[in-house]
């Protein structure tokens, strides 16, 4: 049908060989289908001469990134460098140079979104990153588009599949967190360095992209507050599962409009919390991924899938460039909302749901005492469970929803009692 | 930005009048967040004197549907009649006056797919149907752009609400089915009529329409073999969960590629199934909908939400005008691609585990004689429940998986044994 569309992809480590060969294998299959002729025109890398994937021909690599993003003979470039520098710099010459781009860089989307929306704009050109949301899972293009009309109060899930392999296997095997990190790593499900990963950053990453499209507001990864799972405590995956639920490390971003119709606020937070265990988040296992979708007239959605993965990733990325072809060959574009700067609800005005574990002397009156400096601050006790008997007993507090700043307040307090002796873990419980 | 898109709607019963509200309600966010202006411009009904939704303007109404599909003043025809006559004649003759239509009339479009697509092409314009799948479920649309350089291997799921909320409340309370129908109508869960949703029938169209569309083969919904939900037995949901399993109602869709990578064989059914507790599918509870998409590349990608009611049909069916309107004013158009009709593989070819519910004579040597008759149809079990004491026991056998065609072979000879009293439910496990 139309002319070939000549891509140029920008890096070659695991997810760019595996896009790059996808690309290869699919060219004749996407012609039939899409009526669509692609063709990988050339790839750039560090080093040109070091030796790659059979299915990549040679002849294809450059030293020199402009070789792609300034090329007469390339029309769509796909950046998987990943990291900020020089991939900003890349994707800005590509776009300001008409074309379109795909990228899976969700640390540069989360932190220059705008800019490179903008950029994109300017160049009436298609930017496309669907897959540093979450991976494989199509969820930006159904936010985009077929729910361009709605009005959507919160999106919220499980986004990280190295931290939710490592809850789960802590969960199902009660092992300890370092052993089952050890392992993953071993096994490639975990970095060599998993820092991004285990403290909630990469999960801040992806909410920052979520909540911006989904409540056309502009939210960084900067602004998402975040806890991360490196401290938690075998013991609390035992009561867990005794209450009934299981540990997930979860990213939540609500929209609270304002009375007058205004944008109002949008609370974001990465936090490990209890999920009921048969919450459909609460089956989403190993690497897996799943973010629910929660909308004023479609009601609950939940979108489900690999989060991660160099062939998933390409599976999604492929997809943007079919799209951003097919807008080509039409000369169209779809531009992306360039919300204004979200208003951040602090995470103390935030309610909950709380567990919270306690160590108390055993006493007369003592959980009257305690459940009463829990009411003084507003805070309703749903479930006390009481365990060990003598002297010293460990006490877990199931609450109704409060404000973490009610929480807090509480806790402070109960800090001052004689007969608390400590307040260990605390988390939220989504529902 | 651009012109205003005059949007006509033939039909205003419940899911009409819930979009008809949502479209009224939501022109400013649109045009907001898209730069489209839509308008709702006409209505037409049998009765246009019937009292209607306050939200709704009277003037907008007319009791004649060619005022809508003809009308020069009408830029986008939204079809929820629902049926084949005339819904199907109406929708063809505004798409050959090169309207784009939005529908979803899953019994059309399942019964005549297409020459409604091919009629849209000719007309140059788009047809979109994404509530008519899984309702307020953004699915069709992932099929079709995201997963555009994909291979499709499956499509399976729970698509329709109804039954999912009867089988829900058939495990959860022991009920049977007669009374939770009963309660399922009087709570507006289930039609008056409840014969399409309790047969299989409205899953067999939906299942015809996903899977059209990710094999790009064409599947009508007569093509589909389906099992309905009405002769369960409230034993086989004792026995169900005490092996670890809730009960659904499935749609599953398999390709079979020829080995020469032609386009092979499409295995296709509706029936109810044993799914193990924790698999994402269990979770699915009450009218909520899911549908598991595996793929070669990106593996295993799941779509969970609301899969009826008059709202989140709106949501969805807004979300295909927007798309509609945004492609008019750019004047481009979405083909819907025209599979070749699907060769159809013979149910009893296609491959499952089994339960297999059965009273058998207790003597000694029984047990062996029963599993050397499935061996020697190539049956392995993989389980045996026995039950009961005295002379008379109820075994439950579960396979692994087998053709039904092996299976049935086992079961006929099966039946021949004295000591075989009598074979009870079988019925397919899911994994």
């Amino acid at each position: 049908m139309g002319n070939v569309v000549r891509v140029g992809l920008l890096g070659c480590g695991t997810v760019g060989e595996a896009f790059a060969e996808l690309l290869v294998e699919r060219l004749a299959a996407v012609e039939d289908v899409t009526g669509i002729p692609l063709a990988l025109t050339r790839i750039a890398v560090r080093d040109p001469g070091k030796p790659r994937s059979a299915g990549i021909a040679a002849e294809l690599f450059t030293g020199d990134p402009y070789d792609v993003v300034k090329a007469e003979d390339i029309d769509i470039v796909v950046e998987l460098i990943g990291g900020v520098t020089p991939a900003r710099e890349l994707i800005l010459t590509a776009l300001e140079a008409g074309k379109p781009v795909v990228t899976a860089n969700k640390e540069l989307v989360a932190a220059a979104g705008p800019e490179l929306y903008a950029a994109a704009d300017r160049g009436g050109v298609d930017f496309f990153f669907e897959a540093a949301a979450v991976a494989a899972v199509p969820i930006l293009r159904p936010i985009r588009e077929s729910l361009a009309g709605e009005e959507i109060t919160r999106v919220a899930g499980i986004v990280n599949g190295t931290t939710n392999y490592i809850l789960t296997r802590m969960m199902g095997e009660n092992l300890a967190f370092d052993e089952v990190l050890a392992a993953a790593q071993e096994l490639g499900y975990a970095e060599p360095d998993p820092t991004a990963d285990v403290t909630g950053a990469d999960a801040a990453s992806k909410l920052a992209i979520l909540s911006s499209l989904a409540f056309n507001q502009s939210v960084a990864a900067d602004d998402v507050p975040r806890e991360g799972i490196v401290d938690l405590d075998r013991v609390d995956f035992e009561l867990a599962a005794q209450f009934g639920y299981v540990i997930k490390l979860l990213a939540v971003a609500d929209r609270f409009p304002a009375e007058d119709g205004g944008p109002g606020q949008v609370g974001v937070q990465v936090f490990p919390a209890l999920v009921e265990r048969d919450h459909p988040l609460a089956t989403v296992r190993g690497s897996f991924n799943a973010v629910f979708v929660n909308t004023d007239a479609a009601g609950e959605l939940m979108f489900y899938g690999r989060g991660a993965g160099p062939r998933p990733s390409a599976s999604s990325i492929l997809g943007d460039v079919i799209a951003a072809a097919d807008h080509l060959q039409r000369g169209t574009h779809r531009k992306v909302p360039v919300g204004a700067p979200a208003a951040i609800r602090p995470t103390e005005d935030l309610a909950y749901s709380f567990y919270i574990r306690t160590e108390v002397v055993e006493a007369p009156g003592v959980l009257s005492e305690v459940t009463g400096v829990f009411g003084r601050h507003g805070v309703s006790i749903q479930q006390v469970d009481q365990d060990g008997s003598e002297s010293q007993a460990r006490v877990v507090f199931v609450t109704f929803p409060a404000t973490e700043r009610a929480l807090n307040g509480a806790l402070d307090e109960l800090r001052l009692l004689g007969h608390v002796r400590s307040i260990g873990r605390v988390l939220r419980i989504y529902k």
